[in-house]
């Protein structure tokens, strides 16, 4: 796979499977954070920060989730790359339906910014990426962090009364999202890259318990930590809505659609019901990122048809307790 | 694709795909007639003829099908070659569980038997094969006819009072085999072999239209032409029985799961269910030879894991009027 190793663009920096046919996720390398501190490097502000996204990408995903939930499409702009990942890696392609320019350096490849940011940097070039105008720089790019930004540090900015990380749920926040990690969000890449049946069979089965057992939990409450939506939903979401479309087959997740599921499927239509999340979905990115930019797992590059789900159909999951946010509460007007 | 060229064996014999990227199936070659008629060539005789198939191969395991149901295992015997098929094709390998050795001629390989029937022959070297012990030649390799000739010819020999082509249902049964072949049957094949998104788009279109009318014809009555248990449900069992494990996920066939259709599951269920069926379908074969055989659409060749389907369950299908001939009509017996 392609990566920059001392800010040179080398397409054969690494391989994704180790000697076990394990697929091991490398890294990311950019981690400072902004911070509602005078003394901080990286204060919030509207219009100084910008997002580098993929509507494909499950992890960019949770960030445009983020910025859709809290109101922050004024505070935080955005370009979009090309669903399709050649050997070039991510690029803008703005003629593109869905897809933007560089609306900061009007550069063609994402990989610009990593070197812009870091002329010596060793790292994969990936999304999502939060740019910072001001200092000319990568803040960071680890989705579960600037999901986390962009929920706790922008309240000033955010034109929506939403909070994902509340007092009493945080611990609990915490832990699931590190609990789903593995299993379910890396989960279904270990079992779609996987080169040997040995290492593809263990993550279906851990990926397949860790469905059960939240479609268990999700029988008597709404949300993954109870009664309250939070970041966790968010982090579970941008998997879940991908699933029957591209994991299910691309990645040979076949053991049962996630429609199938009796609450997994009204939780995962709840949340993308919730004001702000359809609009950040495109199936269409998805569908192409996936079964096109992987030739190792699907040669001929052929999207597949995959099931025609009912986002939109009603959920009842309004019966159990609690709700998202009031700001976030009538879904009728979106 | 590998084939014999005037009886030599040449790997690279022909495309599996035309200029289009359309899957093109050739045809078979051998279409001799075991006719219960003292003037024929090939006589109807129990202990003659020898059937050699693959449990993976849905168009040998009509032949298999059709032999258990009218009770021919006494006369007529079978070998079963390894469901992993390499560059070398079909072979011999009785240490694994559930082949056999050739129990004719004790070939190594499947195509020695081609160039033993005809030594120049060009042809591709498939199964199933309905071999005469007496002449040493191959009689038929083209499995609806060899299926209609199980049914018709051997009544003398059948176990089982089983007519599957009766009066008065001919012209119907002749009429759905040929309907269900290029969009069902064939269909899954032009899905995954597919080489471009066009061909590949076609091919999913009509075999879910198709699947979508008999799954409402299938509302009415229980067997395809009709109240009668036909040739013509063997013909679709065969392909219906392998789709959830095989051909949703490794041909892309993923739209739905036939075990979502309302009608279209039960009554697999009820072929399943049918006495003598169940003991020819051997899902780990299936699943073997499909995900390993292809690396062209499976490259890593591991075996997807696929859904766990309760073939057993009930199926509530003998509400409907009719049912399979009285000799088949006890499945609790089996």
């Amino acid at each position: 796979m392609n990566k920059l190793v001392d800010g040179e663009w080398r397409t054969d920096a690494y391989e994704t499977t180790n000697e076990e046919g394990e697929f091991e996720r490398q890294e990311t390398t950019f981690r400072d954070r902004i911070r509602d501190d005078p003394d901080a490097r990286f204060q919030p502000e509207a219009g100084r920060y910008h997002l580098y996204v993929s509507y494909a990408c499950p992890w960019a995903h949770r960030t445009l989730v983020m910025r859709a939930l809290k109101g922050l499409e004024d505070a935080i702009s955005v370009s979009v790359v090309d669903p399709y990942r050649d050997d070039d890696g991510w690029q803008f392609t703005p003629e593109k339906d869905g897809c933007t320019r560089d609306h900061v350096h009007d550069a063609d490849y994402l990989r610009e910014l990593y070197v812009s940011a870091d002329p010596d940097t060793t790292c994969r070039v990936t999304v999502p990426v939060l740019w910072d105008t001001q200092e000319d720089t990568i803040v960071n790019n680890e989705s579960e962090e600037i999901m986390r930004m962009l929920d706790t540090e922008f309240d000033e900015y955010a034109t929506r009364d939403a909070d994902l990380y509340p007092e009493g749920y945080r611990d609990e926040v915490d832990r699931i999202i590190d609990e789903i990690y593995e299993p379910i969000n890396n989960g279904v890449y270990r079992a779609g890259f996987a080169t040997d049946q040995g290492p593809y069979d263990e993550a279906v089965d851990d990926l397949f318990s860790a469905l059960d057992h939240w479609d268990e939990v999700l029988a008597d409450q709404r949300y993954l930590a109870g009664d309250r939506l939070t970041e966790a939903d968010v982090a579970m979401f941008t998997t879940l809505v991908r699933f029957d479309n591209v994991y299910h087959t691309h990645f040979m997740c076949n053991v049962q659609y996630i429609r199938e599921y009796e609450n997994l499927w009204p939780y995962l239509r709840d949340l993308y019901q919730t004001p702000g999340v359809a609009d950040t979905v495109r199936m269409d990115h998805i569908k192409e990122h996936y079964y096109t930019t992987h030739p190792d797992v699907n040669p001929h590059r052929i999207v597949a048809r995959g099931p025609d789900l009912e986002f939109e159909a009603p959920h009842d999951r309004d019966e159990l307790p609690g709700g998202p946010p009031a700001d976030l509460s009538v879904a009728a007007d979106d």
